[in-house]
Protein backbone atom coordinates (compact mmCIF):
# COMPACT_ATOMS: atom_id res chain seq x y z
CA UNK A 1 0.00 0.00 0.00
CA UNK A 2 1.57 3.19 -1.31
CA UNK A 3 0.20 6.63 0.56
CA UNK A 4 1.02 9.79 0.20
CA UNK A 5 2.88 11.56 2.98
CA UNK A 6 0.89 13.28 6.07
CA UNK A 7 2.84 15.47 8.14
CA UNK A 8 -0.12 16.21 9.91
CA UNK A 9 -0.98 12.03 10.78
CA UNK A 10 1.17 11.64 13.54
CA UNK A 11 -0.23 15.16 15.00
CA UNK A 12 -3.61 13.65 14.44
CA UNK A 13 -3.14 10.73 16.07
CA UNK A 14 -1.64 11.95 19.41
CA UNK A 15 -4.19 14.44 19.47
CA UNK A 16 -7.40 11.80 19.39
CA UNK A 17 -8.43 9.77 22.08
CA UNK A 18 -7.90 6.49 20.00
CA UNK A 19 -4.87 7.16 18.89
CA UNK A 20 -1.97 5.38 20.14
CA UNK A 21 1.62 6.82 19.94
CA UNK A 22 3.33 5.68 22.92
CA UNK A 23 1.90 2.29 23.72
CA UNK A 24 4.54 0.96 26.08
CA UNK A 25 3.13 2.81 28.96
CA UNK A 26 -0.37 0.36 28.97
CA UNK A 27 1.91 -2.97 28.60
CA UNK A 28 0.44 -5.09 31.20
CA UNK A 29 -2.10 -2.73 32.04
CA UNK A 30 -4.43 -2.22 28.60
CA UNK A 31 -7.49 -2.71 30.48
CA UNK A 32 -7.57 0.50 31.80
CA UNK A 33 -7.21 2.15 28.72
CA UNK A 34 -10.75 1.12 27.71
CA UNK A 35 -13.78 2.16 28.79
CA UNK A 36 -14.94 -1.44 30.27
CA UNK A 37 -12.96 -4.80 30.96
CA UNK A 38 -13.37 -7.29 28.07
CA UNK A 39 -11.67 -9.58 26.06
CA UNK A 40 -8.74 -7.72 24.30
CA UNK A 41 -8.54 -8.75 20.81
CA UNK A 42 -5.42 -6.95 18.72
CA UNK A 43 -5.05 -6.91 14.78
CA UNK A 44 -1.55 -6.70 13.64
CA UNK A 45 -0.95 -4.78 10.85
CA UNK A 46 -4.06 -2.60 10.38
CA UNK A 47 -3.53 -0.34 7.76
CA UNK A 48 -6.62 1.82 7.10
CA UNK A 49 -8.34 0.36 9.95
CA UNK A 50 -11.49 -1.12 8.55
CA UNK A 51 -11.68 -4.27 9.81
CA UNK A 52 -10.89 -3.63 13.47
CA UNK A 53 -13.16 -0.44 13.20
CA UNK A 54 -16.13 -3.04 11.77
CA UNK A 55 -15.05 -5.22 14.40
CA UNK A 56 -15.45 -2.97 17.27
CA UNK A 57 -18.70 -1.05 16.13
CA UNK A 58 -19.97 -4.75 16.00
CA UNK A 59 -19.13 -5.62 19.17
CA UNK A 60 -19.09 -3.35 21.72
CA UNK A 61 -18.20 -5.98 24.63
CA UNK A 62 -14.81 -6.93 23.34
CA UNK A 63 -11.49 -4.30 23.56
CA UNK A 64 -10.17 -3.82 20.09
CA UNK A 65 -6.33 -2.88 19.15
CA UNK A 66 -5.19 -2.08 15.25
CA UNK A 67 -1.42 -2.08 15.12
CA UNK A 68 -0.14 -0.19 12.13
CA UNK A 69 3.16 1.64 11.51
CA UNK A 70 2.40 4.00 8.74
CA UNK A 71 0.76 7.08 10.74
CA UNK A 72 -0.33 8.06 6.88
CA UNK A 73 -2.36 4.71 6.77
CA UNK A 74 -3.83 4.59 10.12
CA UNK A 75 -4.69 7.98 10.61
CA UNK A 76 -7.62 6.57 8.01
CA UNK A 77 -8.59 4.68 10.74
CA UNK A 78 -9.72 7.44 13.11
CA UNK A 79 -11.76 9.00 10.66
CA UNK A 80 -13.46 5.53 10.19
CA UNK A 81 -13.60 5.55 13.84
CA UNK A 82 -15.70 8.81 14.67
CA UNK A 83 -18.71 7.58 15.25
CA UNK A 84 -17.77 4.93 18.25
CA UNK A 85 -14.88 7.08 20.06
CA UNK A 86 -17.71 7.05 22.98
CA UNK A 87 -17.75 3.48 22.95
CA UNK A 88 -14.51 3.21 24.82
CA UNK A 89 -13.76 -0.14 22.73
CA UNK A 90 -11.21 0.83 20.30
CA UNK A 91 -7.38 2.02 20.00
CA UNK A 92 -5.09 2.67 17.22
CA UNK A 93 -1.06 2.11 18.17
CA UNK A 94 1.07 3.63 15.77
CA UNK A 95 4.52 0.89 15.95
CA UNK A 96 6.38 -1.48 14.86
CA UNK A 97 5.12 -5.03 15.05
CA UNK A 98 8.76 -6.06 15.78
CA UNK A 99 8.46 -4.20 18.99
CA UNK A 100 4.93 -6.09 20.14
CA UNK A 101 6.97 -7.60 22.86
CA UNK A 102 7.53 -4.10 24.55
CA UNK A 103 3.76 -3.53 24.13
CA UNK A 104 1.48 -6.83 25.55
CA UNK A 105 2.14 -8.45 28.84
CA UNK A 106 1.91 -12.13 29.40
CA UNK A 107 -1.82 -13.62 28.78
CA UNK A 108 -3.27 -9.62 28.20
CA UNK A 109 -4.26 -10.46 24.47
CA UNK A 110 -7.42 -13.32 23.94
CA UNK A 111 -7.12 -12.88 20.19
CA UNK A 112 -4.71 -11.88 16.97
CA UNK A 113 -5.75 -10.98 13.51
CA UNK A 114 -3.28 -10.89 10.96
CA UNK A 115 -4.90 -9.82 7.54
CA UNK A 116 -3.11 -10.04 4.04
CA UNK A 117 0.03 -9.51 5.79
CA UNK A 118 3.36 -9.21 3.35
CA UNK A 119 3.91 -12.29 2.17
CA UNK A 120 7.82 -11.45 1.78
CA UNK A 121 7.66 -14.12 -1.18
CA UNK A 122 11.64 -14.60 -0.78
CA UNK A 123 12.62 -17.75 1.04
CA UNK A 124 15.87 -14.84 2.38
CA UNK A 125 12.87 -12.99 3.80
CA UNK A 126 11.17 -15.98 5.38
CA UNK A 127 11.77 -14.73 9.08
CA UNK A 128 9.72 -11.28 8.11
CA UNK A 129 6.48 -13.05 7.69
CA UNK A 130 4.13 -12.48 10.40
CA UNK A 131 3.44 -15.96 10.80
CA UNK A 132 7.12 -16.81 10.68
CA UNK A 133 7.45 -19.41 14.41
CA UNK A 134 9.99 -16.80 15.84
CA UNK A 135 6.90 -14.44 15.36
CA UNK A 136 4.67 -17.13 16.39
CA UNK A 137 6.80 -17.65 19.91
CA UNK A 138 6.54 -13.94 20.31
CA UNK A 139 3.02 -14.26 20.10
CA UNK A 140 2.60 -17.09 22.74
CA UNK A 141 4.30 -14.75 25.58
CA UNK A 142 1.02 -12.71 25.89
CA UNK A 143 -1.51 -14.64 24.38
CA UNK A 144 -3.85 -16.09 26.96
CA UNK A 145 -4.63 -19.51 27.39
CA UNK A 146 -7.29 -20.56 24.75
CA UNK A 147 -6.89 -17.68 22.68
CA UNK A 148 -7.03 -17.86 18.82
CA UNK A 149 -5.08 -16.46 15.93
CA UNK A 150 -7.41 -15.14 12.92
CA UNK A 151 -5.44 -14.92 9.61
CA UNK A 152 -6.20 -13.99 6.20
CA UNK A 153 -4.30 -14.21 2.86
CA UNK A 154 -5.15 -13.85 -0.85
CA UNK A 155 -1.32 -15.19 -0.92
CA UNK A 156 -1.19 -19.29 -1.45
CA UNK A 157 2.42 -19.55 -0.93
CA UNK A 158 2.05 -17.55 2.63
CA UNK A 159 -0.72 -19.85 3.42
CA UNK A 160 1.44 -23.26 2.74
CA UNK A 161 3.86 -21.36 4.76
CA UNK A 162 1.81 -20.63 7.87
CA UNK A 163 -0.65 -23.80 7.95
CA UNK A 164 3.17 -25.51 8.44
CA UNK A 165 4.19 -23.44 10.89
CA UNK A 166 1.23 -23.44 13.46
CA UNK A 167 0.89 -26.89 12.95
CA UNK A 168 4.57 -27.49 13.55
CA UNK A 169 4.92 -24.97 16.75
CA UNK A 170 1.62 -27.07 18.21
CA UNK A 171 -1.26 -24.41 17.57
CA UNK A 172 -4.73 -26.33 17.22
CA UNK A 173 -6.12 -25.42 13.46
CA UNK A 174 -9.80 -25.30 12.85
CA UNK A 175 -11.98 -23.45 10.38
CA UNK A 176 -9.73 -23.89 7.48
CA UNK A 177 -10.73 -22.56 4.28
CA UNK A 178 -8.95 -22.54 0.73
CA UNK A 179 -11.52 -19.95 -0.49
CA UNK A 180 -13.61 -18.26 2.17
CA UNK A 181 -16.27 -16.41 -0.18
CA UNK A 182 -17.50 -19.88 -1.55
CA UNK A 183 -17.15 -21.35 2.06
CA UNK A 184 -20.04 -21.59 4.49
CA UNK A 185 -18.17 -19.43 7.11
CA UNK A 186 -20.53 -16.67 8.41
CA UNK A 187 -20.07 -13.24 9.91
CA UNK A 188 -16.57 -12.67 7.94
CA UNK A 189 -15.38 -8.80 7.91
CA UNK A 190 -14.04 -7.66 4.95
CA UNK A 191 -10.44 -5.60 4.86
CA UNK A 192 -10.52 -3.07 2.36
CA UNK A 193 -7.57 -5.11 0.35
CA UNK A 194 -9.76 -8.24 0.70
CA UNK A 195 -12.62 -6.58 -1.19
CA UNK A 196 -10.34 -5.20 -3.77
CA UNK A 197 -8.94 -9.16 -4.76
CA UNK A 198 -12.08 -11.12 -4.00
CA UNK A 199 -13.85 -8.71 -6.12
CA UNK A 200 -11.41 -10.00 -8.44
CA UNK A 201 -12.21 -13.72 -8.00
CA UNK A 202 -8.77 -14.71 -6.62
CA UNK A 203 -9.62 -16.97 -3.42
CA UNK A 204 -9.09 -15.97 -0.22
CA UNK A 205 -7.12 -18.25 2.29
CA UNK A 206 -8.47 -18.25 5.89
CA UNK A 207 -7.56 -20.47 9.15
CA UNK A 208 -7.86 -20.00 12.90
CA UNK A 209 -5.24 -21.36 15.50
CA UNK A 210 -5.45 -22.24 19.16
CA UNK A 211 -2.89 -21.88 21.96
CA UNK A 212 -3.68 -25.37 23.47
CA UNK B 1 -12.23 -44.21 -14.20
CA UNK B 2 -14.31 -46.54 -16.13
CA UNK B 3 -12.37 -49.62 -17.25
CA UNK B 4 -14.10 -52.45 -19.16
CA UNK B 5 -15.13 -55.36 -17.37
CA UNK B 6 -12.64 -58.42 -17.30
CA UNK B 7 -13.93 -61.67 -16.23
CA UNK B 8 -10.88 -62.55 -15.55
CA UNK B 9 -9.72 -60.23 -13.66
CA UNK B 10 -10.86 -61.99 -10.01
CA UNK B 11 -9.34 -65.52 -11.75
CA UNK B 12 -6.53 -63.85 -12.32
CA UNK B 13 -5.81 -62.32 -8.35
CA UNK B 14 -6.08 -65.72 -7.02
CA UNK B 15 -3.65 -67.36 -8.93
CA UNK B 16 -1.29 -64.45 -7.80
CA UNK B 17 0.84 -64.65 -5.14
CA UNK B 18 0.48 -60.97 -4.11
CA UNK B 19 -3.18 -60.72 -4.79
CA UNK B 20 -5.83 -61.41 -1.70
CA UNK B 21 -9.30 -61.40 -2.41
CA UNK B 22 -10.20 -63.02 1.01
CA UNK B 23 -7.98 -60.70 3.74
CA UNK B 24 -9.94 -61.37 6.77
CA UNK B 25 -7.72 -64.18 7.21
CA UNK B 26 -5.00 -62.38 8.04
CA UNK B 27 -6.74 -60.28 10.46
CA UNK B 28 -4.03 -59.23 13.04
CA UNK B 29 -1.69 -61.35 11.47
CA UNK B 30 -0.31 -59.40 7.95
CA UNK B 31 3.58 -59.76 9.35
CA UNK B 32 2.81 -63.85 8.24
CA UNK B 33 1.67 -62.90 4.58
CA UNK B 34 5.17 -61.19 3.93
CA UNK B 35 8.57 -62.39 3.38
CA UNK B 36 9.73 -60.30 6.38
CA UNK B 37 8.88 -58.57 9.55
CA UNK B 38 8.59 -55.11 8.52
CA UNK B 39 6.78 -51.57 9.26
CA UNK B 40 3.50 -52.11 7.15
CA UNK B 41 2.30 -48.97 4.53
CA UNK B 42 -1.32 -49.66 3.11
CA UNK B 43 -3.01 -47.57 0.35
CA UNK B 44 -6.86 -47.39 0.14
CA UNK B 45 -8.16 -47.13 -3.62
CA UNK B 46 -4.96 -48.30 -4.88
CA UNK B 47 -6.57 -48.53 -8.91
CA UNK B 48 -4.21 -49.80 -11.14
CA UNK B 49 -1.38 -49.88 -8.53
CA UNK B 50 1.37 -47.54 -9.65
CA UNK B 51 1.98 -45.59 -6.69
CA UNK B 52 2.14 -48.85 -4.01
CA UNK B 53 4.26 -51.07 -6.79
CA UNK B 54 6.60 -48.03 -7.08
CA UNK B 55 7.09 -47.64 -3.05
CA UNK B 56 7.39 -51.53 -3.22
CA UNK B 57 10.13 -51.37 -5.31
CA UNK B 58 11.97 -48.74 -4.18
CA UNK B 59 11.86 -49.42 -0.44
CA UNK B 60 12.26 -53.36 0.08
CA UNK B 61 12.43 -53.02 4.02
CA UNK B 62 8.99 -51.92 4.27
CA UNK B 63 6.06 -53.65 3.58
CA UNK B 64 2.96 -53.10 1.22
CA UNK B 65 -1.01 -53.21 0.35
CA UNK B 66 -2.95 -51.78 -2.01
CA UNK B 67 -6.78 -52.03 -1.60
CA UNK B 68 -9.16 -51.86 -4.27
CA UNK B 69 -12.79 -53.04 -4.90
CA UNK B 70 -12.68 -52.79 -8.36
CA UNK B 71 -10.91 -55.99 -9.85
CA UNK B 72 -10.85 -54.94 -13.37
CA UNK B 73 -8.08 -52.02 -12.54
CA UNK B 74 -6.43 -53.78 -9.40
CA UNK B 75 -5.53 -56.46 -12.18
CA UNK B 76 -2.93 -54.32 -13.57
CA UNK B 77 -1.11 -53.63 -10.79
CA UNK B 78 0.10 -57.86 -10.98
CA UNK B 79 1.40 -56.67 -14.28
CA UNK B 80 3.42 -53.86 -12.89
CA UNK B 81 4.40 -55.53 -9.51
CA UNK B 82 5.94 -58.90 -11.99
CA UNK B 83 9.41 -58.07 -11.30
CA UNK B 84 9.07 -57.51 -7.78
CA UNK B 85 6.83 -60.70 -6.67
CA UNK B 86 9.79 -62.08 -5.44
CA UNK B 87 10.63 -59.55 -2.62
CA UNK B 88 7.52 -60.51 -1.15
CA UNK B 89 6.89 -57.14 0.20
CA UNK B 90 3.81 -56.21 -1.89
CA UNK B 91 0.03 -57.53 -1.23
CA UNK B 92 -2.67 -56.12 -3.57
CA UNK B 93 -6.31 -56.70 -1.58
CA UNK B 94 -9.56 -56.92 -3.58
CA UNK B 95 -11.80 -55.70 -1.21
CA UNK B 96 -13.96 -52.67 -0.14
CA UNK B 97 -12.84 -49.77 2.34
CA UNK B 98 -16.28 -49.97 4.24
CA UNK B 99 -15.05 -53.45 5.32
CA UNK B 100 -11.31 -52.32 6.22
CA UNK B 101 -11.74 -53.30 10.40
CA UNK B 102 -12.49 -56.73 9.24
CA UNK B 103 -8.91 -56.37 7.44
CA UNK B 104 -6.84 -54.93 10.07
CA UNK B 105 -6.34 -55.42 13.84
CA UNK B 106 -5.04 -53.07 16.74
CA UNK B 107 -1.66 -50.79 16.00
CA UNK B 108 -1.45 -53.37 12.94
CA UNK B 109 -0.43 -50.42 10.53
CA UNK B 110 2.06 -48.02 10.71
CA UNK B 111 1.55 -45.55 7.24
CA UNK B 112 -2.16 -45.10 5.28
CA UNK B 113 -1.68 -43.86 2.15
CA UNK B 114 -4.91 -41.69 0.54
CA UNK B 115 -4.70 -40.96 -2.93
CA UNK B 116 -6.69 -38.74 -4.96
CA UNK B 117 -9.97 -40.63 -3.46
CA UNK B 118 -13.36 -39.98 -4.66
CA UNK B 119 -14.34 -35.88 -3.65
CA UNK B 120 -18.40 -36.56 -3.03
CA UNK B 121 -18.77 -32.69 -4.01
CA UNK B 122 -22.16 -33.57 -2.55
CA UNK B 123 -22.54 -32.06 1.06
CA UNK B 124 -25.17 -35.12 0.90
CA UNK B 125 -22.40 -37.76 0.60
CA UNK B 126 -19.73 -36.19 2.50
CA UNK B 127 -19.96 -39.10 5.03
CA UNK B 128 -18.31 -41.26 1.94
CA UNK B 129 -15.22 -39.24 2.28
CA UNK B 130 -12.26 -41.35 2.80
CA UNK B 131 -10.99 -38.69 5.26
CA UNK B 132 -14.82 -38.18 7.12
CA UNK B 133 -14.21 -38.22 10.60
CA UNK B 134 -16.18 -41.62 10.86
CA UNK B 135 -13.23 -43.23 8.49
CA UNK B 136 -10.81 -41.24 10.27
CA UNK B 137 -12.19 -42.59 13.60
CA UNK B 138 -11.98 -46.49 11.97
CA UNK B 139 -8.54 -46.13 10.77
CA UNK B 140 -7.57 -45.01 14.35
CA UNK B 141 -8.19 -48.76 15.90
CA UNK B 142 -5.72 -50.08 13.25
CA UNK B 143 -3.30 -47.50 13.31
CA UNK B 144 0.03 -47.60 15.54
CA UNK B 145 1.10 -45.34 18.32
CA UNK B 146 2.98 -42.33 15.81
CA UNK B 147 1.23 -43.37 12.23
CA UNK B 148 0.88 -41.33 9.75
CA UNK B 149 -1.98 -40.51 6.87
CA UNK B 150 -0.29 -39.38 4.03
CA UNK B 151 -3.27 -37.83 2.00
CA UNK B 152 -3.18 -36.10 -1.72
CA UNK B 153 -6.00 -34.81 -3.56
CA UNK B 154 -6.38 -32.44 -7.01
CA UNK B 155 -9.98 -31.32 -5.13
CA UNK B 156 -9.93 -27.73 -3.07
CA UNK B 157 -13.34 -28.57 -1.79
CA UNK B 158 -11.76 -31.96 -0.61
CA UNK B 159 -8.45 -30.75 0.45
CA UNK B 160 -10.03 -27.99 2.64
CA UNK B 161 -12.40 -30.66 3.83
CA UNK B 162 -10.02 -32.84 5.00
CA UNK B 163 -7.71 -30.61 6.55
CA UNK B 164 -10.18 -29.48 9.32
CA UNK B 165 -11.30 -33.18 9.52
CA UNK B 166 -7.70 -33.66 10.77
CA UNK B 167 -7.36 -30.80 13.12
CA UNK B 168 -10.21 -31.46 14.54
CA UNK B 169 -9.86 -34.85 15.07
CA UNK B 170 -6.56 -34.24 16.85
CA UNK B 171 -4.12 -35.35 14.50
CA UNK B 172 -1.15 -33.51 13.99
CA UNK B 173 -0.71 -32.00 10.53
CA UNK B 174 2.67 -31.45 8.83
CA UNK B 175 4.10 -31.27 5.21
CA UNK B 176 1.34 -29.24 4.12
CA UNK B 177 1.52 -28.68 0.79
CA UNK B 178 -1.00 -26.40 -1.56
CA UNK B 179 0.60 -27.02 -4.88
CA UNK B 180 2.99 -30.33 -4.54
CA UNK B 181 4.57 -29.75 -7.88
CA UNK B 182 6.04 -26.22 -7.03
CA UNK B 183 6.99 -26.56 -3.93
CA UNK B 184 10.24 -28.02 -2.03
CA UNK B 185 8.56 -31.51 -1.60
CA UNK B 186 11.07 -34.94 -2.07
CA UNK B 187 10.64 -38.30 -2.85
CA UNK B 188 7.02 -37.58 -4.29
CA UNK B 189 5.65 -40.57 -6.48
CA UNK B 190 2.92 -39.73 -8.50
CA UNK B 191 0.27 -41.97 -9.40
CA UNK B 192 -1.43 -42.07 -13.05
CA UNK B 193 -4.25 -39.54 -11.87
CA UNK B 194 -1.59 -37.49 -10.76
CA UNK B 195 0.80 -37.54 -13.34
CA UNK B 196 -2.48 -36.84 -15.78
CA UNK B 197 -4.11 -33.51 -13.40
CA UNK B 198 -0.64 -32.50 -12.54
CA UNK B 199 0.17 -32.16 -16.47
CA UNK B 200 -2.68 -29.64 -17.04
CA UNK B 201 -0.90 -27.74 -14.77
CA UNK B 202 -3.63 -28.51 -11.96
CA UNK B 203 -2.16 -27.72 -8.27
CA UNK B 204 -1.99 -30.95 -6.01
CA UNK B 205 -2.38 -30.51 -2.19
CA UNK B 206 -1.07 -32.77 0.06
CA UNK B 207 -0.64 -32.84 3.60
CA UNK B 208 0.41 -35.13 6.30
CA UNK B 209 -1.14 -36.16 9.15
CA UNK B 210 -0.06 -38.02 12.35
CA UNK B 211 -1.56 -39.75 15.49
CA UNK B 212 -0.36 -38.24 18.17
Amino acid sequence: MRLRKKPWAVPALQASSIGITEPKQYKGNWQQFFKQRAPLHVELGTGKGRFITSNARIHPDINFLGIEMKPEALVYGLAQAEDIVDQGNLGLILTNINHILDIFDTDEVDRLYINFCDPWSKKAHAKRRLTHHNFLAKYRQFLAPGAEIHFKTDNRGLFQFSLNEFADRGFRLKNISLDLHQSDFEGNIMTEYEEKFSSLGMPIYRLEAMLE
